[in-house]
């Protein structure tokens, strides 16, 4: 506990080189959720990229968020999720991950990342967004707003769930899905891959009552 | 990887019980950033919230986001933000996560969460909001905006980082922070806390060009 640590303020931040910064910046949130997101072109191109911006926004209704840069590398995934209003998530596992990594390059609008990195696109019922095969947790979304944020001209995409695969063993009696047992990774950084081990689940927090340990599947 | 997968549609979603809902839509986006939010009202009385929706807006300028729920428990932690416009964020270590989880039980407004679970406030030279001093990556945001999302009423804050505490050995020569190397957990769910353990770092993703391993500190 008695590390030593560096102080970095404003100026120093402002002085980082814009890789330097990059990296140094994405890995302060902490542990990042990690998906392949998968969409379709009007003209039935599929396109696959990975995400480390999407998040929990509210239960009831159920609704995710993403971030989008509409400049960056996703941008062909923004062209489809307005255009076809469908969006898939993907949770990536050890077995796939330098691919789902690969997703990132920047492929030309004509390429799918399905056949540049051997993944395998995979259609349910009713979606026309391709699923990963390889994945075991995957979630389909449709698209509900889209949100401006002014002061970096980044993009908050709203999803509502509508469907979810998740592995029968993994779903808890109580609705908890135990994705390390499902093998979802998580990032930190811009590349920085891990896996998770289980450390405890505790009790709903009420004042001044002592937390109890919630077992594990 | 033959894993039998459950499916779950629109309907079985909508007839959820409210806490397995909670419990089963906070799970799908993956593991989850954890942050102590450290906050204080301008009559000098410190707060302290778990987080768990926390994540990277973009590096230049240096910007999170987290989202708050008006009505939710940390209540006394937006009124905070919007008065006096500073937060910090205190990475959750193994050691206190007990004490983490507890700051998020329903405490009156005069009580302050450092005081309820023992964790110490720790004040830097420029910041007058309360870091963690159990926590070892810490980080102090400006408030920069706030967006309410229409949809279901929730709050996205935007804050600008101003000054960061890492540990000395955390810090890669290219500006990745080893928060794994740091202690830093990860949650899942609601309540499910883990570890993080190293897999692999990879390096930029261009297309036909095979992806090189970047190793840890």
């Amino acid at each position: 506990m008695m590390k030593s640590l560096s102080h970095i303020d404003s100026e120093a931040i402002d002085r980082m080189e814009k890789t330097f910064r990059a990296n140094f910046i994405n890995s302060l949130p902490g542990f990042k959720s990690l998906n392949l997101v998968g969409t379709i072109s009007r003209e039935g191109k599929t396109n696959l990229a990975i995400f480390s911006q999407v998040f929990h926004l509210g239960a009831n209704p159920a609704l995710m968020g993403m971030i989008i840069r509409p400049d960056s590398v996703p941008r062909h995934t923004l062209t489809n999720i307005l255009k076809t209003g469908q969006i898939t998530l993907n949770h990536v596992l050890e077995q796939f991950v330098a691919q789902a990594h690969q997703t990132s390059a920047r492929y030309d609008e004509e390429v799918s990342e399905f056949e540049a990195t051997g993944l395998s696109p995979l259609f349910s019922d009713s979606f026309k967004a391709p699923y990963v095969a390889e994945s075991v947790v995957r979630i389909g979304l449709t698209l509900r707003d889209t949100i401006t944020i002014p002061i970096n001209g980044t993009l908050l995409v709203v999803g509502e769930v509508v469907e979810v695969f998740v592995p029968v063993e993994c779903l808890s009696v109580d609705g908890y899905v135990d994705i390390q047992h499902a093998g979802s990774l998580t990032v930190s950084g811009t590349d920085a891959y891990h896996r998770a081990e289980k450390l405890i689940r505790l009790s709903y927090a009420k004042p001044d009552i002592p937390l109890s340990e919630i077992p594990f599947l």
